[in-house]
C-alpha cells in the first residue's frame, strides 16, 4: 500500500489534487520546535475569507505528500535519534519469535524459528532496552526535570510549554506512552490539563478478518482523529499482524497481552502461568507495543463479589484472570508478580493501563462493591509502578447510568493520586443496541468534563458483531466529538476558537468552510448537496431549511448591517434607522431564488 | 395509504406475520381503565424465556392489526365522547378555509373559499370551542379538582395515580396538550415527574417535500417513538398537509403560526399584523392543533443585544419578529396582544410552548443576555397564561457546552415557576455539521437528567438540508436514547426494568430477545447477522466479538453455577469448589464451532 494505490487517505488524494492546481481546503504543515528534526504536524483548514485555522492532526506522513508512504516499508524512524542520544539503551538480540506467536501449532508446516525479518520486509532493526535494566520512561526523565525531544513535542501539539507536559508527566497525571521500540510515533500526551484523546479499537478475532485490513483500519482511524490505537488481535497471526500495525502506525499502540497469552495455551485460561504471560509481554514491548492493558486487579477475594450482578464479568481479561484464579484457587499471578512486570515495562517505556476487569456490563451492575474493590487495588498498583517509573494509567468503566458517572472519575483520581483515566464510553443506558456509540458517547463526554484524559470509542457495532470500516468512521466521530465537547466545557485554551470558525462560516454562508471545518468534511458536504445539489447553492445565502424567501441568519446580518456593530450604536439610532429601514423598503430577505 | 400498502409500519408486518403463525417478539396490547372506552396502547415484547415486557408505545392504530387505518379516512376520534360529555364546549361553522391558508394567491385559478370537508375527505366534522369562551382546558379542570379521562389514560401510561398527574397539571409543572379539536390522540403528559418526552419535527419547506410524504414522515416518527410531531411547513399548502397530519396523528401535534403567518404577507415580516396572526391562530387552534410556539418573548429592546453576537439571531421565529420590531419600532405584536391569544387558546385547549427567538445559535452566544433576558419575558408571560388556565411549557436552546447546560434549566424553573421545559438538543459543538444529532444528543441528555420534560429532537441533516425518512428514524433514536438515559438517571420508577430485561438477554445468550427489545430490532438484527448471518448463531453462547474459543459472558455463567447463587456459599464453598472444578478439566468455555 503506498499512497498512490486505492486505499490512499483522501486527504493525499485531496493534496495531489492540490498539486494540480484544484483547490482545496487544508493542507498538511508542520510547527517546527528547536531542533530540525521536531516538526509538529498540523492541519491548516484554508478558509474562502483569507484566514486559517490550525487543527490538531493525528493522520501522520499518509497526508503529507512529500512523504512518500509504503506499508511494506513502515514509516520513517522519527524519534530514533532522539532514543539513542539518550545513550541509556542497548541494542540487543531479542527474543526468538516463535510460531506459537502467531498462533501456529509446533505441528505445522509454517512451524520453526523465524526473525523479524521474516515477519515484517521493512528496514532490519534489532529490539532495544535500557541498559542494566534501567528505567528509560519519559516518567523518570520528567522527576530528573529533563525536558525530552518527545515532551517538547507534545507542548507543540498541545500549545503548552514543555515544562508544563514534564510537571504534569513528572507528577504522574499525565502519561507520554513512547515505547523505545516504536521510534514511528508521533508524540502525544494523555492527561487531564491536556485535550481530550480518542481510542480506537481494531484487532481481527477468530471469526474475521486479516492483517491487512487491521492496517487498513488503523490508517483509517487515525485519518479521522484516533489519538491511539489498540490491536486487540485475538485469532491467528496475532504477532505479525501488530508488527505491520507497529511499523506503520503514527499513533502509540496499545495492546492486551493476555489475549495472545491465552492463545498460547489453546485459550485454557487455568494453563496460563506467569511464564508465558511474561514471555509475550517481552516479545510485544520488543515489538514496540507503547501501552498495555494488565489486568492485575482482579483479586482471587473478588470474584465472588460478581456472583450476584446481572451480568457478571464482562472484560474479556478480566473474566479470563478470574478463571484462572478459581481453577487454581490462588491469587493472580499478575497482582502477585506486579513488581517483576514493572522491571520488564521500565525497561522498554511500556506504559500501563490498568485494567477494569471487573467493570459493569449492564446499568444494573454500575458502581458495584466488586468494580470499586477493583479500583483500590489499581490505587495499590499505580504506588508500585511509580516506584519503577513506570508511567500508568488506569482504566474505567463500562455501562454506568448518568447520575452514577461522577463518582466514577472522583474516586479514581482520588484512590490513584490522579493518574490520567481511561474509560470505555460510559454506555449511559442498555436499550440500543445498534446505536451503543451513542448511548456510550453522552457518557464519554460527560466523564471527560469532569477529567477522563482519554476515551475508548465504542462503534455502532458493539455487543453485536465486529466493526468494518465504516463503524470505525462513526465511532472515531463519534468519541473526537464527546472529546472536543468536554475540551470546550473544561475551557481547554483555544479549543472554543474551533467552533467560533466554523459558526463564523455558518453565519455568513460560507458553505465550502463549513464543510472543510467539520470533523467529517465528506459527509457534510453529502447532505447539503443531497437537498440542494446545485453548485451555486454553495455560495447562496440561505440553506434548504428555510429557503430562499426568509432566512433568520439572513435577517440578523441586516440587523447589523442596518444599526451598527456595538449596542450603543444600535440603541441610539434604533427610531432614527427604523424610519430609513422603512423607507428602504423594509427588506429584510434577499430573494435569491424565488 | 391503508395499513396494507408499501408504507405500513414494520409492525403491523410483524403482527400479520403473526397471524400466518410465524413467531414475531412483540404485540400490541391495551391496559384497560375504569371506563371502557379508556384502554392504554402498550408494546408487550414476548421473550424467549416464557416473560414479557411491557413498554410505552406511541405508534398509534398503525400497529394494531385490529384497527384498519386509511389516511383517507382518518384514525377514529378516540377523545371524541369524552369532550361532549363535558358539556362544555359547542360546535360553530368555523372560519372559512381561504386559498391564501395554502398559500395561493386570490388570483390564482385554484381560489375561491373551501370548506373542510374540500381539504380533508374523511369523516366530515365542525370545529368546536368552549361555550361564552369559557376555558375548556385541562389545566382548569385540574385545578376544579377534577380528573379527566385525558388525566386517567396518562396516569396508566406512565403507571402512576391519577391524582399526581392532576396535581402537576394544576401546579403549571405538566401539560397535557389536547386540544377539542384533535379528539385523535392518545393523551400524553410533558412534565419533569413523568418519562421524558421527544419530539420530531417534520414539515414541507419552500424547496421540496409533499403532503404525503409529511404525513408518511409523521407515522414514521411515532413509529421510532416520537411522542409529539411539529408541523413546520412553509411552502404551499400548509393548511391542507396539517389537516392530513392532524387527522392522521395518534401523539399531539405543535406548530409555529407565525410561518404560516408569514406566508400570507408573501414572506415580508415587516407587513405582518395581529390580525393576521390571530386569524392563523384560530384557523389552526380549529383544525386541532395541540401546542403552539409563539415567540413572545422577543421584544424591541432586547433585539440590539444580538447585535455583538456571533450568529445573531438563529431562530426563524425570533428573526421574523425582530425585523418586524425594527421595521416599525414597536414593541411586538405578539407580547403586546397577549392576553387575547391567552382567552383564543383557552378556548380550544392548545397549549402555549413558549418560544425562545433569542437562543444561541452558536457555542459563542451561549447563556448571554439576550437570551436570558428573553427568559424572564417568558416567565412574565408564563404567568399571565396560568391566569387564563392556559397550559403553557417553555422552549429552550441550542447551542450550549456542557458547563453551561445546567444554568439554563435551573434558571429556567426558578423564572417559569417550574413550567415544563422543552428544549432543543442543546448542541454541545459546533465543529460537526451531519453528526449533530450526537452533538445535541449529548446536550438532550444531560439536561432531561437536569429536569427537562420535552426534547426537540434534532437530525443529522441539521444545518445542512431537510431530513428524509432515514435522518427522521436516527433523529427520534437518538433522542430515544437521550430520553431514556435521563429517566434512568431520574430514577424514574420502571425505567431500569427495560434495561435489565436487556442486560439479562445478554448475559443469557438470548439473541432474538436482545433484537426484540432493542430500541431499534430492525438494525441490531441486521448488524449482527452482518458478521454472523447463520441462523444457529443466534442461539450460540458466543458472539463474534470474541468468538468461539473463550468468552466472558459465558466464564461468568460458568463462576455462578460451579460456585452457586449467593456470595457465602461462594467465599465459603471457592476451595472445594476450585478442587472439583480442575477435576472436571477446567472447562470454562464451550467450543461450540471452533
Amino acid at each position: 500500500m503506498t499512497n498512490k494505490d486505492a486505499r490512499t487517505p483522501a486527504s493525499v488524494q485531496d493534496e495531489k489534487s492540490q498539486e494540480a492546481g484544484k483547490s482545496i481546503g487544508w493542507h498538511k504543515a508542520y510547527v517546527e520546535g528547536t531542533r530540525p528534526d521536531l516538526r509538529v504536524p498540523v492541519r491548516q483548514v484554508h478558509l474562502t475569507n483569507g484566514q486559517s485555522v490550525t487543527l490538531y492532526d493525528t493522520s501522520g506522513p499518509y497526508t503529507d505528500p512529500l512523504v512518500d508512504t509504503d506499508v511494506r516499508r513502515g514509516l520513517p524512524p522519527l524519534r530514533e535519534n532522539w532514543i539513542i542520544a539518550r545513550g541509556d539503551t542497548e541494542e540487543y538480540a531479542g527474543r526468538p519469535v516463535r510460531p506459537e506467536d502467531d498462533g501456529i501449532k509446533h505441528t505445522s508446516p509454517r512451524g520453526g524459528l523465524r526473525n523479524l525479518d521474516a515477519v515484517f520486509p521493512g528496514r532490519p532493526r534489532q529490539p532495544r532496552r535500557g541498559r542494566d535494566g534501567k528505567a528509560v520512561t519519559q516518567l523518570a526523565y520528567a522527576r530528573r526535570g529533563e525536558i525530552t525531544p518527545e515532551m517538547e513535542f507534545v507542548a507543540l501539539r498541545e500549545n503548552v510549554s514543555p515544562e508544563v507536559v514534564r510537571e504534569e508527566i513528572a507528577a504522574g497525571r499525565a502519561v507520554l506512552p513512547a515505547n523505545v521500540n516504536h521510534p514511528e510515533i508521533e508524540p502525544m500526551i494523555i492527561g487531564k490539563r491536556f485535550l481530550v484523546k480518542v481510542n480506537a479499537n481494531i484487532g481481527n478475532s477468530a471469526v474475521t478478518s486479516s492483517i491487512e485490513e487491521e492496517v487498513e483500519k488503523m490508517t483509517w482511524a487515525t485519518r479521522w482523529g484516533a489519538d491511539t490505537v489498540m490491536d486487540l488481535s485475538t485469532g491467528r497471526n496475532i504477532h505479525t499482524t501488530r508488527e505491520w500495525v507497529l511499523r506503520n502506525s503514527p499513533v502509540p499502540i496499545g495492546t492486551v497481552p493476555l489475549y495472545q497469552a491465552l492463545e498460547k495455551v489453546d485459550g485454557k485460561a487455568e494453563e496460563l502461568t506467569w511464564e508465558i504471560y511474561k514471555d509475550t509481554v517481552i516479545e510485544q514491548a520488543e515489538q514496540g507495543v507503547d501501552y498495555m492493558t494488565v489486568h492485575a486487579g482482579v483479586r482471587l477475594p473478588y470474584v465472588p463479589l460478581t456472583a450476584n450482578r446481572k451480568t457478571g464479568i464482562v472484560s474479556r481479561g478480566g473474566s479470563i484472570m478470574a478463571a484462572w484464579c478459581l481453577a487454581h484457587h490462588k491469587e493472580s499471578f499478575l497482582y502477585e508478580n506486579f513488581e517483576e512486570l514493572c522491571e520488564i515495562l521500565a525497561a522498554y517505556d511500556v506504559t500501563y493501563s490498568l485494567g477494569d476487569g471487573l467493570r459493569p456490563g449492564s446499568i444494573a451492575d454500575a458502581n458495584d462493591e466488586a468494580q470499586f474493590a477493583e479500583l483500590r487495588t489499581l490505587g495499590e498498583l499505580n504506588r508500585i509502578a511509580k516506584r519503577f517509573h513506570v508511567q500508568t494509567m488506569i482504566e474505567g468503566p463500562g455501562h454506568v447510568p448518568m447520575h452514577k458517572i461522577k463518582e466514577n472519575i472522583d474516586l479514581q483520581q482520588e484512590i490513584c493520586d490522579e493518574a490520567p483515566f481511561y474509560t470505555l464510553g460510559p454506555l449511559t443506558t442498555d436499550v440500543a443496541p445498534a446505536y451503543d456509540h451513542i448511548t456510550s458517547g453522552i457518557g464519554a463526554a460527560m466523564i471527560a468534563w469532569w477529567g477522563t484524559a482519554m476515551l475508548c470509542y465504542v462503534t455502532p457495532k458493539e455487543h453485536l458483531g465486529l466493526p468494518n470500516r465504516d463503524d470505525v468512521k462513526t465511532g472515531v466521530i463519534t468519541y473526537k466529538i464527546a472529546a472536543h465537547a468536554a475540551d470546550l466545557a473544561k475551557g481547554h485554551p483555544g479549543a472554543q476558537e474551533w467552533d467560533d470558525a466554523l459558526s463564523d462560516a455558518r453565519f455568513e454562508f460560507r458553505w465550502e468552510d463549513q464543510f472543510n471545518l467539520a470533523l467529517d468534511p465528506d459527509t457534510a458536504r453529502e447532505f447539503h448537496d443531497e437537498t440542494l445539489p446545485a453548485e451555486p447553492a454553495k455560495t447562496a445565502h440561505f440553506c434548504s431549511m428555510c429557503g430562499p424567501k426568509f432566512c433568520s441568519m439572513k435577517i440578523s446580518q441586516d440587523i447589523r448591517r442596518e444599526h451598527g456593530g456595538s449596542r450603543t450604536e444600535i440603541e441610539q439610532g434604533m427610531a432614527q434607522k427604523s424610519k430609513e429601514f422603512a423607507a428602504s423598503g423594509n427588506r429584510v430577505y434577499l430573494p435569491i431564488a424565488d
